[in-house]
């Protein structure tokens, strides 16, 4: 088998077998696939596509060519949940001890952000002390005692897939629905899970802009799920206005705290729980949604959501008083008000998510690269929401900020973001549909 | 300028500016762009295409990446001919000695064979002590001198293709009218070159396998000598049977030296002949077709054609005694004939020359990669033509060979490619079209 034959396969728009995915794959990660060979194959797949099954099989590929986790000692079934990315996307810090309140173990990996959309890892590092990088003894000792567990993906895991996107990022092949696909799924399937919530967003700050991509993307992924035997339930949200009212990594900290006191915006809230009765109904705590969502109301009234937040919080080390006393987290030197202009009266009818993440990346709480040092501080709290009528003065969003050239560009980028008409635009549901 | 830019700006279907182009090549010889980036894009470029400014923007950027001969100091038009390559193809070995007899520079800077199709070089090396390895002085003395060399690609010349072209070769991105175009025009203007003359071949036996492919790539190819101000024209020929009676390197070379002696067979000469008239035409050395082959006839019957490959091989350091001494050139140890099975009577209705390309390969004959070494002595002659009435026991072929074990696999695929059927079918005309 040589490398240029399967290009040539997939270039006259062949489908690869599940042999010929597997040279591929073990070529990039050991050698006999130069990486000018596996860049011409992926531009071909960014082409021709993928079917169904080579998708499949490229995930399995990819998710075999390290380490797999075998949490099968573990009690009960494993769920997790990944997310597409979005502006103001907590819900992972949220969910995670939700969930594991009502006797689901998550054991969570998750990435950190890049561009405008924020990672999990970064928001929870704001925590003085949080440590993302356990190793697999100590993830799998936290998940064996507290059911949840929230870190970033191990070195020994899908190495294929590091490889392949740091080529993807830099050959202009990332913008394919297998592709990113097989991404996303082969890391999460060799965590070892049981199951899988996906959270597809669709609009203006997401990757994805419309819905019928976003669906496609979560069909492809719920058939990779099918085709590998693993429950797998797809979540369409919406990301066209920010999720909650925050931006920013310690102030998103402090905003999913709110959520688990119960205190949570109601947007938010919306996508988490639909996501959590998923999580609970795969992993086998709930009947139905109508129990899951009596059981998740219960938890979360009952403050076991916040004390599980806060157990991890300890065993990961990170400084567990955050829960009660904001004031441990990093906190940015000045705040300042984005005001609506004096002439200005009416309804919000849309903010631009894409343009917030563009603010807090402003503010330098975002990463332009993937070396770039973040300011956990930094971010935008108050932030209006479609729907809500408006007359001048009123603030629209709160700025917190470190250096103060940056004001300027954050606070035109908020003004733009946030679109004012005269009459009451409708407020859709976050969640669109849910495939499985 | 970041690499990727240009690739995605090409994988969504945008036309590079000439800066663009500029960049890439450059990046691509002197670093700046990484291999993996520049396969990435020549497979948006297999699938995107190029337009004809594209196309005419990559050739000279191609043709600028390494010195570009200066010959205006010569006397005289200089005109070459380039051929997309077939079997049994020796016009360069006749057309060019032929061409200069009658007044015309032609500076011919030809390839060696790859697979089923023979290289001009390997055919002269076959005579003994011929050097196509000339210095850039040593050809301009002697294109001064004589009006004709025959010389391979020097180092100097067109870096970024012999870059672009490894890497296509192993990325499968080969298969490219705007690539190969502008691969061959960029080369040849490199030259130093005044117009060109282009055979684009068609058939089971050609690089495009169908006239309207090759009528693409000659139409590409003339246009890219209309943007860059150098008059082109290309002959439509076809490569169905191959040309002449021989394949085979010295096998060749005695065809040729027969056809300089007014010997020829008729689809040789004819290709042959109407190449030159267009060159003699774009050198000005005739005003018109009717003038020019009057000149060619006579310049054949008088020997002069003849005397000026004989004065080329002897400046070139090869023994000129091979015009007049076949035995000179290697020869094969045994002869064996590929006779008509005793049943089967009829006429030659096909000959596939891919076939015969393979049988000669399979004697030892060709390349099957660069690095491979040929058999000179070893080929195919008195091969039958379509046209020909042929009986049980008849000749299909001679071959030659040095090696027993090859001689099985090559008779079978001489006696495959010979086709044979009831009635006689019509001999077309080689040459289809002439552009300009």
């Amino acid at each position: 088998m040589f490398p240029q034959d399967l290009i040539i396969k997939k270039r006259d728009g062949g489908a690869l077998t599940r042999e010929e995915i597997d040279f591929f794959v073990r070529g990039v990660v050991h050698g006999g696939v130069a990486d000018y060979q596996a860049s011409a194959l992926l531009m071909a797949i960014v082409w021709r596509g993928m079917t169904a099954q080579e998708t499949a099989g490229l995930t399995e590929a990819m998710m075999h060519s390290g380490a797999v986790l075998d949490l099968r000692d573990l009690p009960g079934v494993k769920v997790d949940k990944h997310s597409t990315g979005g502006v103001g996307d907590k819900v992972s810090l949220i969910l995670a001890p939700w969930v594991a309140a009502c006797g689901v173990t998550v054991p969570m990996m998750s990435g950190r952000g890049l561009g405008h959309t924020g990672g999990t890892l970064d928001k929870l590092e704001a925590i003085p002390g949080f440590r993302t990088g356990l190793s697999v003894p100590e993830f799998r000792a936290q998940l064996a005692r507290l059911g949840v567990a929230m870190i970033g993906q191990t070195a020994e895991l899908v190495p294929a897939d590091r490889k392949l996107y740091a080529l993807r990022d830099v050959t202009g092949t990332v913008e394919s629905i297998p592709l990113i696909c097989a991404s996303i799924m082969s890391k999460k399937l060799a965590e070892g899970i049981d199951a899988l919530v996906l959270d597809v967003k669709f609009g203006a700050g997401a990757f994805m802009k419309t819905l019928p991509r976003a669906r496609e993307l979560a069909e492809t992924m719920v058939g990779i799920g099918r085709a590998t035997g693993k429950p797998v339930r797809a979540l369409l949200t919406a990301m066209e206005e920010p999720l909650g009212l925050t931006a920013g990594n310690a102030l998103e900290v402090i905003e999913s705290i709110e959520c688990l006191k119960g205190r949570g915006p109601a947007d938010l809230m919306e996508v988490t729980g639909e996501l959590a009765v998923h999580m609970l109904l795969l992993g086998g705590a709930a009947r139905d949604a109508a129990e899951a969502r009596a059981q998740l109301a219960q938890v979360l009234a009952g403050g076991s959501a916040l004390e599980k937040f806060r157990a991890m919080v300890a065993a990961q080390g990170g400084d567990p008083r955050v829960v009660d006393d904001y004031g441990i987290l990093p906190v940015a030197r000045r705040r300042e008000e984005v005001r609506v202009p004096g002439s200005v009266q009416g309804f919000v009818v849309a903010i631009d998510a894409l343009k917030i993440g563009r603010a807090v990346m402003a503010l330098g709480g975002g990463r332009e690269s993937i070396e770039s040092r973040i300011d956990p501080a930094v971010g935008i709290t108050h932030l209006a929401k479609v729907g809500a009528a408006v007359r001048p003065g009123d603030v629209l969003a709160l700025l917190h900020l470190n250096d103060d050239a940056r004001l300027a560009t954050a606070a035109q980028l908020v003004r733009e973001a946030v679109m004012i008409g005269p009459e009451p635009a409708p407020v859709l549901p976050r969640v669109a549909a849910v495939l499985e």
